[in-house]
C-alpha cells in the first residue's frame, strides 16, 4: 500500500464531508417552521415539497448528525440539529397510546400512515442511542430504551426466534404475504445488530448485550447462506427461506418486476449488504469486547465474494446483486452499496491485510468520487447505469438520506487514519 | 358409564372439597400478623413454624382461593382470603427496583432470596389473572401484565425460541449447569401455557393469544417427544435433550439422587405432566376457541400412554415416571400426578368416549379417597409408597400446597356435572 496515495484519498474523503456532505444537508434539512428534518430533494437540492416525514429518513438524519458530531466534526452545531430532529421523534412521531413510532407523517407532524414497522424502529433504537452517546442527552437512550421494550414485547417469535417485523398501530401483527406479517428479513435482523450495537455501547446493560449475542447468533446461523456466508434475503417465519418479495410497506428502492417479486427470487444477495453485514459485525464484536480473530475466517469469505462477484474491474463501482454461488444478475451501481463497500473493504485491508482488498477499495473509492457524487451539489446520486451515468437524480427521499454517505466518509476516514499510522 | 356410579364419585369429590380441603385452608392459611398466607402443617394441620413464604405457595393459594371462588365456592369468603393475598404480594414480594417478584420471603416479609425464577413467575401470571377474573379487582391483572411483559423482555431466547428460566434479581441471566441458566424445561413452558391461557382469558389481547399460541407450538414441537408425546423434562437452549439435573433453586420435591442427576436422565417422562399438558391444552384451546378435532388424536397417544404405564392396576394410583417407550422406573404415588391425572382422565372420557378412562379414572379416584387423603384432616399426604403408606406426611410446605389438591376437585366435579347431563 502506498501510503502517500492513501494520505491522498483520505484527504479526498475529508474534503468531501467536511466542504460538501455536510454542508449540503446542514444548509438545508432543518425545517423551522413544523419541527423534524426537511428530506426531498431535487438533483439541484431544491426542495422537491413531498408532504412527507418517514421515521426511516427522520432518525436516519438524526444518526447522521449525532455520529458525525461524536466523530468531532461540526464545532457542536451538529448536535444543535440532531437535537431539533428529537424534539420532533419525540413530540410528533411518538404514539402516546400504544407506544412506538409511527411509520409516516407529512411535514406538519400529521400521521399519514400509523403503522408500526421494525425496520423504522431499528433506526430509532440506532439513533437515539447515538444522539445520547454524542451529546449526553438522556431523552435520546430513555426511548431507545422504550423501543427496545416494545421490541422484545411484541415482536420476538417465541417459537423460531428473530423478530417479526410489521405490526398495525396497536402492534397487533400484519397478515401474511406482501403485508409481511410472516417473514423475517436480513435487513431487519441485520439493522437490529447495528442498533443493539450501539444501546449497549451507550447502557452497558446485560440484557442489550445478551440480546445482541443473540441477534449474531441468528444472522451467522439463521440468516447468512450455510456454505458463501452471503446473506440470504427473506424467510418465512421458521427461517426457511422465502422468495424475495415487495412489501406493501416498503423501506428502499422499489427494484421489483411488476409482480411484486425478484426474479431469482430465492437465489440471490446484495453485496452492499454482505460488506455492511461484515463490518456492523466488526464493529459489535468491539464493542462487545469479542475476539475478531474467530471471525477472520468468515470476513475473509464474504470479502472475497465481494471482491470477486461485486466489484466491477472494467467500469469502477460495486454492482447490485448476484446468485450466493458467484456471478452478477444487476449491474446497475445503486449509491448505498458503494458506500457500505468502502468501509468493509477498508475493514478487510485492516483486518486480513491484503493487498486485493485495498485495490479494490481502490476501484469504489475512485467511481464514487468520480461519478456518483453530484459535483457542485455535494451529496450522491441514488442510482447509476454500469457506466456511471445516472438514472435516478433526487439527492434526498425518504428512503435516500445521509446515513450511508455521511457514515461511509466518516467511518472510511477512521479506518484510513489507522492505516496511515 | 354407570351414572349412578358417576353421581356417587362426583358427590364424594364435592364432600371432600367442600368439607375438608376448603375449610383445611380457610380455617388456617391466613397470615394475620405479616399478612399473606401460612403454608407449612404437619400431619395434622399443626403450624410447622417455618420462616419461608414462597413466591410458588404464596401464589398458588392465590389461584386456589380465585379459581374456587369463581367456580362457586365459599360464599365470597375465599374471595376475601384472596385479596389479603394479593395485598401481601403486591407489598412485599414484588420488587420496586427492578421488577418481578422475589423468589423468598420469611414470614415477616423480608426477602431471603432475591432472585427472579420464570417458574414462580408463571404462577403469579396464572394466579393474579384468575384473582381479575374471579373478583374483578383489576390490581390483578395490571401486575400479570407487567410479568408477561418483564417475561418477554428478559426471558424470551430470541436465537432458539422458548424462555430462558433462572435470573438474578436485576433479571441478569444465570450461569450454566446447576443454576440453569442455560436450560429449558417442560415444567415451566406448560406452567407458561397455564398462565397465558388465563391471561388471555382475562384481557383479550392480540399478544398474549399471540404469545399462547408460540407457547403451543414450542411444547408440541419442542418439547413433547416426537414419537411417544410423552413430556421430556430437560432440555439445552437449542432443544437438544439435556440430562435431568437439580437445580440450586428448586422448586418441587427433591427426588434426585446425590449427584444432583436422575438415573435414567435422558429418558424419563412423568405421567403425572403428560395428563397436566393434555388437559392444560385441551382448556387452551377451549379459550382461544381453536378446533379441538384436530388434538384428538394426540390427546388419545397421551392418555393412552398414561394408562397404559402410568396407573398401576394392582394398588392404585399413579406411579411416578418411566421411559418415554413405555415401562416404569419409579412407583411411589405422589400426590399431585393423582391429582393431574384426575383430571386428564375426565378430560379423555369426554373428548374420547372410551370406557378405559373411565375405568383408569375410577382407579385413581379410589386411590386418593382410600389412600391419599388424610382422613380428619383433609388434606393430601404428598408422598405414598406403591402399597399406598404415606412417606412423607406434612399437609403444607413451600413446595405442597393447595393448587393441585382444590384444583383437582374443582376440574373433576365441573367434568362429571358435564357427564351426568
Amino acid at each position: 500500500m502506498d501510503i502517500k496515495e492513501l494520505v491522498q484519498l483520505k484527504q479526498e474523503a475529508e474534503n468531501h464531508l467536511i466542504n460538501e456532505l455536510l454542508p449540503f444537508w446542514i444548509m438545508r434539512m432543518t425545517d423551522e417552521k413544523n419541527g423534524g428534518y426537511l428530506t426531498h430533494f431535487d438533483e439541484k437540492g431544491n426542495d422537491t415539497g413531498e408532504d412527507e416525514k418517514s421515521l426511516i429518513a427522520q432518525t436516519r438524519c438524526l444518526y447522521t448528525l449525532s455520529s458525525a458530531h461524536r466523530a468531532g466534526y461540526g464545532n457542536g452545531e451538529l448536535a444543535e440539529i440532531a437535537r431539533h430532529g428529537v424534539d420532533f421523534l419525540l413530540n410528533k412521531m411518538w404514539d402516546n397510546q400504544h407506544g412506538g413510532f409511527f411509520w409516516m407523517l407529512d411535514r406538519k407532524g400529521n400521521v399519514k400512515n400509523n403503522q408500526k414497522i421494525i425496520y423504522g424502529h431499528s433506526f430509532a433504537i440506532y439513533s437515539l442511542s447515538e444522539y445520547t452517546l454524542a451529546t449526553g442527552d438522556k431523552r435520546g437512550v430513555e426511548y431507545a430504551e422504550k423501543v427496545f421494550d416494545l421490541l422484545q414485547k411484541y415482536g420476538a417469535d417465541t417459537m423460531y426466534g428473530g423478530y417479526w417485523e410489521m405490526f398495525q398501530r396497536d402492534w397487533t401483527l400484519c397478515g401474511p404475504g406482501s403485508q409481511g406479517g410472516d417473514r423475517k428479513t436480513l435487513d431487519v435482523h441485520m439493522h437490529l445488530m447495528e442498533a443493539f450495537t450501539t444501546l449497549y455501547e451507550c447502557t452497558g446493560k446485560e440484557v442489550h448485550r445478551r440480546k445482541l449475542l443473540e441477534v449474531i447468533d441468528l444472522l451467522l446461523n439463521r440468516i447468512i447462506h450455510p456454505e458463501y456466508k452471503t446473506g440470504v434475503p427473506q424467510f418465512y417465519k421458521d427461517w426457511s427461506v422465502a422468495p424475495q418479495i415487495k412489501f406493501d410497506i416498503i423501506w428502499g428502492w422499489d427494484r421489483f418486476s411488476e409482480e411484486g417479486q425478484k426474479g431469482n427470487a430465492t437465489d440471490n444477495t446484495c453485496y452492499g449488504h454482505n460488506a455492511e453485514f461484515a463490518w456492523l459485525l466488526n464493529h459489535a464484536l468491539e464493542i462487545l469486547q469479542d475476539d475478531v480473530e474467530n471471525y477472520k475466517g468468515l470476513f475473509r469469505i464474504i470479502y472475497d465474494h465481494t471482491i470477486d462477484n461485486g466489484v466491477d474491474y472494467e467500469f469502477g463501482g460495486v454492482f447490485v446483486e448476484g446468485p450466493h454461488s458467484g456471478g452478477v444478475y444487476d449491474r446497475e451501481k445503486e449509491f448505498w452499496q458503494q458506500a457500505e463497500v468502502l468501509i468493509g473493504l477498508l475493514d478487510a485491508v485492516i483486518l486480513l491485510g491484503n493487498e486485493k482488498y485495498w485495490e479494490a477499495y481502490k476501484n469504489v473509492h475512485r467511481f464514487v468520487f468520480d461519478k456518483v457524487v453530484n459535483k457542485g451539489v455535494g451529496e450522491w446520486y441514488p442510482l447509476l447505469s454500469r457506466r456511471g451515468e445516472p438514472i435516478w437524480t433526487h439527492m434526498g427521499h425518504s428512503w435516500k438520506i445521509n446515513y450511508h454517505t455521511v457514515r461511509a466518509m466518516v467511518q472510511s476516514i477512521k479506518r484510513m487514519e489507522k492505516l496511515s499510522k
